[in-house]
Protein backbone atom coordinates (compact mmCIF):
# COMPACT_ATOMS: atom_id res chain seq x y z
CA UNK A 1 0.00 0.00 0.00
CA UNK A 2 1.02 3.86 -0.77
CA UNK A 3 2.09 6.00 2.30
CA UNK A 4 -0.61 8.75 2.67
CA UNK A 5 0.52 11.53 5.06
CA UNK A 6 -3.07 13.06 6.28
CA UNK A 7 -1.20 17.01 7.85
CA UNK A 8 -3.46 19.30 10.02
CA UNK A 9 -1.84 22.62 10.49
CA UNK A 10 -3.20 24.35 13.30
CA UNK A 11 -4.86 28.10 13.57
CA UNK A 12 -1.70 30.02 15.08
CA UNK A 13 0.63 28.75 12.24
CA UNK A 14 -2.27 30.36 9.61
CA UNK A 15 -2.29 33.53 11.11
CA UNK A 16 1.46 34.15 11.16
CA UNK A 17 2.31 34.90 7.38
CA UNK A 18 5.84 33.90 7.84
CA UNK A 19 5.47 30.24 9.39
CA UNK A 20 2.82 29.33 7.16
CA UNK A 21 5.30 29.99 4.19
CA UNK A 22 8.04 28.33 5.62
CA UNK A 23 5.61 25.53 6.54
CA UNK A 24 3.61 25.24 2.57
CA UNK A 25 7.35 24.89 1.88
CA UNK A 26 8.00 22.10 3.98
CA UNK A 27 4.75 20.63 2.95
CA UNK A 28 5.42 20.83 -1.10
CA UNK A 29 8.60 18.01 0.01
CA UNK A 30 6.86 15.68 1.78
CA UNK A 31 7.36 12.69 -0.10
CA UNK A 32 4.48 10.31 -0.50
CA UNK A 33 0.61 10.98 -1.25
CA UNK A 34 -0.66 13.48 1.41
CA UNK A 35 -3.57 15.94 2.17
CA UNK A 36 -3.46 19.38 3.80
CA UNK A 37 -6.34 20.07 6.79
CA UNK A 38 -6.16 23.18 7.80
CA UNK A 39 -8.49 25.33 10.47
CA UNK A 40 -9.52 28.74 10.58
CA UNK A 41 -7.71 30.82 13.07
CA UNK A 42 -8.29 33.82 13.99
CA UNK A 43 -9.10 35.50 10.93
CA UNK A 44 -12.96 34.19 10.93
CA UNK A 45 -13.07 35.66 14.23
CA UNK A 46 -11.79 39.08 12.96
CA UNK A 47 -13.91 38.80 9.72
CA UNK A 48 -17.21 38.58 11.58
CA UNK A 49 -16.21 41.60 13.86
CA UNK A 50 -15.29 43.80 11.05
CA UNK A 51 -18.77 42.84 9.52
CA UNK A 52 -20.72 43.09 12.90
CA UNK A 53 -21.24 39.77 13.85
CA UNK A 54 -21.08 38.61 17.34
CA UNK A 55 -19.62 35.25 17.45
CA UNK A 56 -21.09 32.92 20.55
CA UNK A 57 -18.43 30.00 21.65
CA UNK A 58 -19.90 27.03 23.99
CA UNK A 59 -16.86 24.78 25.10
CA UNK A 60 -14.39 25.80 22.26
CA UNK A 61 -17.00 25.29 19.68
CA UNK A 62 -18.10 28.34 17.64
CA UNK A 63 -21.65 28.03 17.41
CA UNK A 64 -22.57 29.05 13.61
CA UNK A 65 -25.09 30.58 13.24
CA UNK A 66 -26.20 31.81 9.11
CA UNK A 67 -24.18 34.82 9.11
CA UNK A 68 -21.38 33.26 10.88
CA UNK A 69 -21.52 30.31 8.28
CA UNK A 70 -21.29 32.49 4.97
CA UNK A 71 -18.03 34.55 6.77
CA UNK A 72 -16.46 30.91 7.80
CA UNK A 73 -16.93 29.91 3.94
CA UNK A 74 -15.68 33.07 2.49
CA UNK A 75 -12.92 32.97 5.03
CA UNK A 76 -11.79 28.71 5.34
CA UNK A 77 -13.04 27.92 1.64
CA UNK A 78 -11.79 31.15 0.13
CA UNK A 79 -9.61 33.65 1.28
CA UNK A 80 -7.03 30.99 3.48
CA UNK A 81 -7.86 27.94 1.10
CA UNK A 82 -6.85 29.51 -1.68
CA UNK A 83 -4.16 31.23 -1.01
CA UNK A 84 -2.61 27.96 0.98
CA UNK A 85 -3.56 26.17 -2.97
CA UNK A 86 -1.84 29.10 -4.99
CA UNK A 87 1.58 29.22 -2.34
CA UNK A 88 1.97 25.24 -2.62
CA UNK A 89 1.25 25.09 -6.81
CA UNK A 90 4.47 28.23 -6.62
CA UNK A 91 6.12 25.10 -4.63
CA UNK A 92 5.53 22.71 -7.92
CA UNK A 93 2.83 21.02 -5.15
CA UNK A 94 -0.31 20.28 -7.20
CA UNK A 95 -2.84 21.52 -4.21
CA UNK A 96 -6.19 21.42 -5.31
CA UNK A 97 -8.48 23.11 -2.70
CA UNK A 98 -11.62 21.62 -1.58
CA UNK A 99 -14.44 21.49 0.79
CA UNK A 100 -16.09 18.79 1.98
CA UNK A 101 -18.82 19.32 -0.05
CA UNK A 102 -16.41 18.70 -3.34
CA UNK A 103 -16.66 15.81 -5.09
CA UNK A 104 -18.70 14.36 -2.11
CA UNK A 105 -15.80 13.95 -0.15
CA UNK A 106 -17.15 14.58 3.48
CA UNK A 107 -21.07 14.04 4.22
CA UNK A 108 -22.19 15.30 7.32
CA UNK A 109 -25.12 15.64 9.26
CA UNK A 110 -26.52 18.55 11.66
CA UNK A 111 -25.53 18.56 14.91
CA UNK A 112 -28.39 17.17 17.22
CA UNK A 113 -27.99 18.14 21.08
CA UNK A 114 -30.60 17.86 23.54
CA UNK A 115 -29.64 21.22 25.12
CA UNK A 116 -27.49 23.31 22.38
CA UNK A 117 -28.27 24.58 19.36
CA UNK A 118 -24.92 24.70 17.73
CA UNK A 119 -26.78 26.33 14.12
CA UNK A 120 -24.84 25.38 11.47
CA UNK A 121 -22.38 22.59 13.11
CA UNK A 122 -21.80 19.43 10.87
CA UNK A 123 -20.52 15.78 12.27
CA UNK A 124 -19.33 13.58 10.06
CA UNK A 125 -21.12 10.63 8.59
CA UNK A 126 -17.69 8.81 9.16
CA UNK A 127 -19.26 5.48 7.15
CA UNK A 128 -20.48 7.88 3.95
CA UNK A 129 -17.01 9.36 3.06
CA UNK A 130 -16.74 8.94 -0.90
CA UNK A 131 -13.10 7.02 -0.80
CA UNK A 132 -13.57 6.57 -4.77
CA UNK A 133 -13.63 10.62 -4.80
CA UNK A 134 -10.75 10.73 -2.61
CA UNK A 135 -8.68 7.98 -4.22
CA UNK A 136 -9.60 9.25 -7.84
CA UNK A 137 -8.07 12.68 -6.80
CA UNK A 138 -5.00 11.53 -4.70
CA UNK A 139 -4.33 9.00 -7.59
CA UNK A 140 -4.49 11.04 -10.57
CA UNK A 141 -1.48 13.07 -8.73
CA UNK A 142 -3.60 16.13 -6.99
CA UNK A 143 -2.93 17.11 -3.60
CA UNK A 144 -6.04 18.16 -2.04
CA UNK A 145 -6.19 21.27 0.73
CA UNK A 146 -9.53 21.03 2.58
CA UNK A 147 -11.28 23.45 4.83
CA UNK A 148 -12.66 22.45 7.95
CA UNK A 149 -16.43 22.47 6.01
CA UNK A 150 -18.50 19.76 4.88
CA UNK A 151 -22.46 19.16 3.96
CA UNK A 152 -25.58 17.49 4.48
CA UNK A 153 -26.03 16.10 0.72
CA UNK A 154 -29.37 18.29 0.81
CA UNK A 155 -27.40 21.45 -0.02
CA UNK A 156 -26.03 22.95 3.04
CA UNK A 157 -22.88 23.93 4.25
CA UNK A 158 -21.82 22.66 7.79
CA UNK A 159 -18.91 23.89 10.06
CA UNK A 160 -16.98 20.69 11.48
CA UNK A 161 -13.77 21.27 13.52
CA UNK A 162 -10.53 20.41 11.51
CA UNK A 163 -8.83 18.10 13.74
CA UNK A 164 -11.68 15.80 13.15
CA UNK A 165 -12.22 16.10 9.26
CA UNK A 166 -8.42 15.36 9.26
CA UNK A 167 -9.35 11.91 11.66
CA UNK A 168 -12.06 10.89 9.51
CA UNK A 169 -9.98 11.32 6.14
CA UNK A 170 -6.67 9.30 7.89
CA UNK A 171 -9.42 6.99 9.33
CA UNK A 172 -11.72 6.23 5.77
CA UNK A 173 -8.32 6.43 3.78
CA UNK A 174 -7.06 3.80 6.13
CA UNK A 175 -8.04 0.65 4.46
CA UNK A 176 -6.62 2.06 1.30
CA UNK A 177 -2.93 3.25 2.06
CA UNK A 178 -0.88 2.99 4.88
CA UNK A 179 -2.00 6.33 6.36
CA UNK A 180 0.30 8.69 8.98
CA UNK A 181 -2.03 11.32 10.79
CA UNK A 182 0.21 14.55 11.71
CA UNK A 183 -1.41 17.13 13.92
CA UNK A 184 0.84 20.11 13.60
CA UNK A 185 0.47 23.07 15.54
CA UNK A 186 2.34 26.06 17.58
CA UNK A 187 3.38 23.42 20.73
CA UNK A 188 5.97 20.64 20.20
CA UNK A 189 4.50 18.01 21.49
CA UNK A 190 2.54 16.61 24.14
CA UNK A 191 3.56 17.95 27.25
CA UNK A 192 3.47 17.49 30.90
CA UNK A 193 3.88 20.45 31.43
CA UNK A 194 2.15 23.17 28.54
CA UNK A 195 4.63 26.08 30.08
CA UNK A 196 7.61 23.83 29.48
CA UNK A 197 8.48 23.06 25.17
CA UNK A 198 10.98 20.50 27.13
CA UNK A 199 8.47 18.31 28.53
CA UNK A 200 7.62 16.81 25.59
CA UNK A 201 6.15 12.98 25.33
CA UNK A 202 7.81 11.08 22.52
CA UNK A 203 5.48 8.38 22.81
CA UNK A 204 2.10 8.08 24.35
CA UNK A 205 -0.22 4.79 24.38
CA UNK A 206 -3.60 4.29 25.77
CA UNK A 207 -2.50 3.59 29.61
CA UNK A 208 0.50 6.22 29.90
CA UNK A 209 -2.63 8.31 28.32
CA UNK A 210 -4.89 7.15 31.19
CA UNK A 211 -2.32 7.93 33.67
CA UNK A 212 -1.58 11.28 32.84
CA UNK A 213 -5.45 12.30 32.41
CA UNK A 214 -5.77 10.84 36.04
CA UNK A 215 -3.24 13.14 37.19
CA UNK A 216 -4.62 16.24 35.27
CA UNK A 217 -1.41 16.77 33.46
CA UNK A 218 -3.08 16.88 29.99
CA UNK A 219 -3.58 20.30 28.87
CA UNK A 220 -7.75 20.30 28.38
CA UNK A 221 -7.41 21.93 25.12
CA UNK A 222 -5.11 18.55 24.25
CA UNK A 223 -7.42 16.17 25.49
CA UNK A 224 -9.85 16.28 21.45
CA UNK A 225 -6.56 16.09 19.50
CA UNK A 226 -5.54 12.65 21.73
CA UNK A 227 -9.05 11.28 21.86
CA UNK A 228 -8.70 11.54 17.76
CA UNK A 229 -6.09 10.16 17.76
CA UNK A 230 -6.85 6.85 19.55
CA UNK A 231 -9.46 6.54 17.95
CA UNK A 232 -7.74 6.81 14.36
CA UNK A 233 -5.66 4.34 15.97
CA UNK A 234 -8.33 1.91 16.88
CA UNK A 235 -9.65 2.30 13.21
CA UNK A 236 -6.64 1.56 11.08
CA UNK A 237 -4.81 4.31 11.03
CA UNK A 238 -0.83 3.71 11.50
CA UNK A 239 0.71 6.06 13.63
CA UNK A 240 -0.56 9.76 14.94
CA UNK A 241 2.09 12.68 15.19
CA UNK A 242 1.63 15.76 17.17
CA UNK A 243 3.94 18.29 16.88
CA UNK A 244 5.48 21.59 16.42
CA UNK A 245 4.62 22.69 12.36
CA UNK A 246 8.13 23.93 12.30
CA UNK A 247 9.44 20.56 12.30
CA UNK A 248 7.08 18.50 9.84
CA UNK A 249 10.36 16.84 8.42
CA UNK A 250 11.25 15.79 12.12
CA UNK A 251 7.62 14.48 13.28
CA UNK A 252 7.79 12.89 9.73
CA UNK A 253 10.79 10.69 10.48
CA UNK A 254 9.90 10.09 14.13
CA UNK A 255 12.95 12.66 15.45
CA UNK A 256 10.72 15.03 16.89
CA UNK A 257 6.92 15.38 18.57
CA UNK A 258 4.90 13.09 20.66
CA UNK A 259 4.25 9.42 18.41
CA UNK A 260 0.62 8.25 19.99
CA UNK A 261 0.83 4.20 19.42
CA UNK A 262 -1.95 1.79 20.70
CA UNK A 263 0.40 -1.07 21.81
CA UNK B 1 -14.45 12.80 -28.99
CA UNK B 2 -16.79 13.17 -26.01
CA UNK B 3 -19.18 16.47 -25.86
CA UNK B 4 -18.65 18.97 -23.23
CA UNK B 5 -20.81 22.14 -22.12
CA UNK B 6 -18.78 25.10 -21.26
CA UNK B 7 -21.48 26.89 -19.14
CA UNK B 8 -20.96 30.48 -17.89
CA UNK B 9 -23.86 31.96 -15.79
CA UNK B 10 -23.90 35.81 -15.26
CA UNK B 11 -24.00 38.09 -12.25
CA UNK B 12 -27.73 38.39 -12.13
CA UNK B 13 -28.74 34.94 -11.83
CA UNK B 14 -25.83 34.48 -8.82
CA UNK B 15 -27.64 37.44 -6.97
CA UNK B 16 -31.31 36.06 -7.45
CA UNK B 17 -31.63 33.17 -4.90
CA UNK B 18 -34.91 31.29 -6.81
CA UNK B 19 -33.28 31.65 -10.52
CA UNK B 20 -29.94 30.47 -8.92
CA UNK B 21 -31.70 27.15 -7.68
CA UNK B 22 -33.60 26.46 -10.89
CA UNK B 23 -30.88 26.77 -12.92
CA UNK B 24 -28.52 24.80 -11.26
CA UNK B 25 -31.43 21.92 -11.11
CA UNK B 26 -31.33 22.59 -14.82
CA UNK B 27 -27.40 22.13 -14.97
CA UNK B 28 -27.32 19.08 -13.07
CA UNK B 29 -29.45 17.47 -15.83
CA UNK B 30 -27.29 18.48 -18.63
CA UNK B 31 -26.14 15.39 -20.31
CA UNK B 32 -22.44 14.64 -21.12
CA UNK B 33 -19.18 16.14 -19.69
CA UNK B 34 -19.76 19.97 -17.88
CA UNK B 35 -17.98 22.73 -16.58
CA UNK B 36 -19.70 25.58 -14.99
CA UNK B 37 -18.30 28.67 -14.97
CA UNK B 38 -19.64 31.67 -12.50
CA UNK B 39 -19.40 35.53 -12.02
CA UNK B 40 -19.62 37.15 -8.96
CA UNK B 41 -22.88 39.51 -9.18
CA UNK B 42 -22.68 41.91 -6.49
CA UNK B 43 -22.28 39.87 -4.04
CA UNK B 44 -18.43 41.43 -3.66
CA UNK B 45 -19.68 44.70 -4.03
CA UNK B 46 -21.39 44.82 -0.96
CA UNK B 47 -18.97 42.77 0.55
CA UNK B 48 -16.55 45.56 0.27
CA UNK B 49 -18.87 48.59 0.92
CA UNK B 50 -19.25 46.79 4.53
CA UNK B 51 -15.90 46.49 4.71
CA UNK B 52 -15.15 49.92 3.60
CA UNK B 53 -13.18 49.00 0.55
CA UNK B 54 -13.65 51.97 -1.87
CA UNK B 55 -14.32 49.76 -4.90
CA UNK B 56 -12.54 51.67 -8.54
CA UNK B 57 -13.66 50.50 -11.87
CA UNK B 58 -12.33 51.47 -15.44
CA UNK B 59 -14.13 50.16 -18.47
CA UNK B 60 -16.49 47.74 -16.75
CA UNK B 61 -13.56 45.79 -15.10
CA UNK B 62 -12.40 46.00 -11.02
CA UNK B 63 -9.29 47.63 -10.02
CA UNK B 64 -8.26 45.18 -7.79
CA UNK B 65 -6.10 46.47 -5.41
CA UNK B 66 -5.00 43.77 -2.02
CA UNK B 67 -7.96 43.97 0.01
CA UNK B 68 -10.42 43.75 -3.12
CA UNK B 69 -8.70 41.02 -3.90
CA UNK B 70 -9.35 39.28 -0.72
CA UNK B 71 -12.76 40.15 -0.70
CA UNK B 72 -13.64 38.32 -4.13
CA UNK B 73 -11.24 35.76 -2.96
CA UNK B 74 -13.70 35.35 0.22
CA UNK B 75 -16.91 36.08 -1.80
CA UNK B 76 -16.32 34.27 -5.55
CA UNK B 77 -14.38 31.14 -4.33
CA UNK B 78 -15.64 31.42 -0.93
CA UNK B 79 -19.11 31.75 -0.69
CA UNK B 80 -20.72 31.66 -4.04
CA UNK B 81 -18.65 28.88 -5.45
CA UNK B 82 -18.92 26.32 -2.27
CA UNK B 83 -22.85 26.79 -2.10
CA UNK B 84 -23.42 26.40 -6.10
CA UNK B 85 -21.18 23.07 -5.36
CA UNK B 86 -23.04 22.24 -1.79
CA UNK B 87 -26.29 22.70 -4.38
CA UNK B 88 -25.56 20.52 -7.56
CA UNK B 89 -24.35 17.86 -5.06
CA UNK B 90 -27.90 17.86 -3.55
CA UNK B 91 -28.86 17.56 -6.94
CA UNK B 92 -26.51 14.34 -7.79
CA UNK B 93 -24.28 16.08 -9.64
CA UNK B 94 -21.27 15.42 -8.38
CA UNK B 95 -19.67 19.04 -8.64
CA UNK B 96 -16.40 20.37 -7.23
CA UNK B 97 -15.72 23.88 -7.15
CA UNK B 98 -12.17 25.13 -8.28
CA UNK B 99 -10.02 28.54 -9.04
CA UNK B 100 -7.72 28.81 -11.80
CA UNK B 101 -4.89 28.12 -9.26
CA UNK B 102 -6.20 24.95 -7.93
CA UNK B 103 -4.76 22.04 -9.75
CA UNK B 104 -2.54 24.66 -11.83
CA UNK B 105 -5.85 24.83 -14.14
CA UNK B 106 -5.75 28.55 -15.34
CA UNK B 107 -2.60 30.47 -15.13
CA UNK B 108 -2.26 33.52 -16.04
CA UNK B 109 0.23 36.72 -15.68
CA UNK B 110 -0.94 40.12 -13.57
CA UNK B 111 -1.94 42.54 -16.71
CA UNK B 112 0.41 45.49 -18.09
CA UNK B 113 -0.92 47.95 -18.94
CA UNK B 114 0.71 51.48 -20.48
CA UNK B 115 -1.28 53.66 -18.00
CA UNK B 116 -4.12 52.27 -16.08
CA UNK B 117 -2.49 49.54 -13.08
CA UNK B 118 -5.44 47.34 -12.88
CA UNK B 119 -3.93 46.09 -9.24
CA UNK B 120 -4.15 42.16 -9.32
CA UNK B 121 -5.93 41.59 -12.47
CA UNK B 122 -4.52 38.02 -14.40
CA UNK B 123 -4.60 37.79 -18.23
CA UNK B 124 -5.23 33.59 -18.86
CA UNK B 125 -2.10 32.62 -20.20
CA UNK B 126 -4.03 30.35 -22.99
CA UNK B 127 -1.08 27.86 -23.90
CA UNK B 128 -0.34 26.86 -20.00
CA UNK B 129 -3.88 25.57 -19.22
CA UNK B 130 -3.06 22.44 -17.37
CA UNK B 131 -5.15 19.98 -20.21
CA UNK B 132 -3.85 16.84 -17.97
CA UNK B 133 -5.72 18.13 -15.24
CA UNK B 134 -8.68 19.01 -16.74
CA UNK B 135 -9.17 16.26 -18.41
CA UNK B 136 -7.99 13.72 -14.77
CA UNK B 137 -10.55 15.60 -13.16
CA UNK B 138 -13.96 15.71 -16.00
CA UNK B 139 -12.84 12.00 -17.06
CA UNK B 140 -13.00 10.71 -13.18
CA UNK B 141 -16.79 12.19 -13.70
CA UNK B 142 -16.36 15.39 -11.52
CA UNK B 143 -18.08 18.36 -12.70
CA UNK B 144 -15.84 21.15 -11.91
CA UNK B 145 -17.47 24.80 -11.22
CA UNK B 146 -15.03 27.39 -11.40
CA UNK B 147 -14.78 30.72 -9.44
CA UNK B 148 -13.52 33.81 -11.65
CA UNK B 149 -9.26 33.83 -9.98
CA UNK B 150 -7.04 32.70 -11.55
CA UNK B 151 -2.82 32.72 -10.68
CA UNK B 152 0.71 33.76 -11.51
CA UNK B 153 2.32 30.74 -10.63
CA UNK B 154 4.29 32.35 -8.12
CA UNK B 155 1.83 32.24 -5.05
CA UNK B 156 -0.51 35.45 -6.00
CA UNK B 157 -4.16 34.89 -6.80
CA UNK B 158 -5.45 36.89 -9.77
CA UNK B 159 -8.41 38.45 -10.43
CA UNK B 160 -10.05 37.31 -14.36
CA UNK B 161 -13.47 37.58 -15.68
CA UNK B 162 -15.40 35.10 -15.87
CA UNK B 163 -16.62 35.29 -19.82
CA UNK B 164 -12.57 35.38 -21.00
CA UNK B 165 -12.27 32.31 -18.50
CA UNK B 166 -14.98 30.04 -20.21
CA UNK B 167 -13.77 30.78 -23.65
CA UNK B 168 -9.99 30.03 -22.68
CA UNK B 169 -11.22 26.30 -20.51
CA UNK B 170 -13.82 26.10 -23.91
CA UNK B 171 -10.60 26.43 -26.38
CA UNK B 172 -8.28 24.40 -24.00
CA UNK B 173 -10.37 21.35 -24.71
CA UNK B 174 -11.27 21.82 -28.14
CA UNK B 175 -8.99 19.45 -29.45
CA UNK B 176 -9.87 16.67 -26.76
CA UNK B 177 -13.66 17.04 -26.83
CA UNK B 178 -16.63 17.86 -28.86
CA UNK B 179 -16.92 21.61 -26.70
CA UNK B 180 -19.98 23.79 -26.97
CA UNK B 181 -19.80 27.39 -25.09
CA UNK B 182 -22.87 28.52 -23.92
CA UNK B 183 -22.93 32.08 -22.24
CA UNK B 184 -26.07 32.02 -20.54
CA UNK B 185 -27.07 35.57 -18.26
CA UNK B 186 -30.56 37.50 -17.95
CA UNK B 187 -31.28 38.34 -21.65
CA UNK B 188 -32.89 35.92 -24.21
CA UNK B 189 -30.20 35.97 -26.58
CA UNK B 190 -28.22 38.56 -28.87
CA UNK B 191 -30.55 41.16 -29.45
CA UNK B 192 -30.82 44.01 -32.29
CA UNK B 193 -33.01 46.10 -29.77
CA UNK B 194 -31.97 45.85 -25.92
CA UNK B 195 -35.20 46.96 -24.94
CA UNK B 196 -37.14 44.13 -26.61
CA UNK B 197 -36.33 40.60 -26.00
CA UNK B 198 -38.46 39.70 -29.16
CA UNK B 199 -35.48 40.51 -31.36
CA UNK B 200 -33.13 37.72 -30.80
CA UNK B 201 -30.92 37.04 -33.21
CA UNK B 202 -30.92 33.20 -34.24
CA UNK B 203 -27.72 32.94 -35.98
CA UNK B 204 -24.61 35.25 -36.09
CA UNK B 205 -21.45 35.06 -38.31
CA UNK B 206 -18.88 37.33 -38.34
CA UNK B 207 -20.27 39.11 -41.73
CA UNK B 208 -23.54 39.31 -39.74
CA UNK B 209 -21.79 40.86 -36.58
CA UNK B 210 -19.69 43.37 -38.85
CA UNK B 211 -22.98 44.96 -40.35
CA UNK B 212 -24.35 45.31 -36.89
CA UNK B 213 -21.47 46.49 -35.25
CA UNK B 214 -21.27 49.14 -38.06
CA UNK B 215 -25.20 50.03 -37.48
CA UNK B 216 -24.51 50.74 -33.92
CA UNK B 217 -27.03 47.66 -32.93
CA UNK B 218 -25.03 45.65 -30.82
CA UNK B 219 -25.04 46.46 -26.92
CA UNK B 220 -21.62 47.64 -25.83
CA UNK B 221 -22.01 45.43 -22.93
CA UNK B 222 -22.09 42.58 -25.46
CA UNK B 223 -19.06 43.31 -27.25
CA UNK B 224 -16.38 41.50 -25.52
CA UNK B 225 -18.76 38.18 -25.26
CA UNK B 226 -19.10 38.33 -28.43
CA UNK B 227 -15.17 38.86 -29.62
CA UNK B 228 -14.88 36.27 -27.27
CA UNK B 229 -17.42 33.73 -28.94
CA UNK B 230 -15.48 34.25 -32.27
CA UNK B 231 -12.27 33.99 -31.31
CA UNK B 232 -13.11 30.39 -29.49
CA UNK B 233 -15.08 29.24 -32.48
CA UNK B 234 -11.66 30.44 -34.62
CA UNK B 235 -9.69 28.11 -32.31
CA UNK B 236 -11.52 24.91 -32.43
CA UNK B 237 -14.96 25.21 -30.22
CA UNK B 238 -17.33 24.21 -32.17
CA UNK B 239 -20.77 26.13 -31.23
CA UNK B 240 -21.67 29.47 -29.23
CA UNK B 241 -24.56 29.77 -27.99
CA UNK B 242 -25.98 32.69 -26.10
CA UNK B 243 -29.11 33.07 -24.05
CA UNK B 244 -31.30 33.18 -20.95
CA UNK B 245 -30.14 31.16 -17.84
CA UNK B 246 -33.84 29.89 -16.94
CA UNK B 247 -33.76 28.07 -20.74
CA UNK B 248 -30.68 26.51 -20.32
CA UNK B 249 -31.92 23.21 -21.95
CA UNK B 250 -33.82 25.38 -25.21
CA UNK B 251 -30.34 26.66 -25.58
CA UNK B 252 -28.97 23.40 -25.74
CA UNK B 253 -31.51 22.09 -28.32
CA UNK B 254 -30.88 24.96 -30.16
CA UNK B 255 -34.50 26.07 -29.78
CA UNK B 256 -33.52 29.54 -27.97
CA UNK B 257 -30.61 31.76 -27.96
CA UNK B 258 -28.54 32.67 -30.26
CA UNK B 259 -26.04 30.48 -32.10
CA UNK B 260 -22.81 32.04 -32.87
CA UNK B 261 -21.15 30.37 -36.24
CA UNK B 262 -17.75 30.75 -38.23
CA UNK B 263 -19.31 30.54 -41.40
Amino acid sequence: MNLLSVIKIGGNIIDDEQKLNTFLKDFSQVQGKKILVHGGGKLATRMAEQLGIQQQMVDGRRITDAETLKVVTMVYAGYINKNIVAQLQSHNCNAIGVTGADANLIPAKKRQHPSIDYGFVGDVESSMLDVGSWKAILDNGFVPVVAPLTHNGEGQLLNTNADTIAQEIATALGHHYQVQLIYSFEKSGVLTNTNDEGTVINKLDPAYYGELRQKGLIFAGMIPKLDNAFAALDKGVQKVIIGKAEALHQLLSGSAGTTIVNE
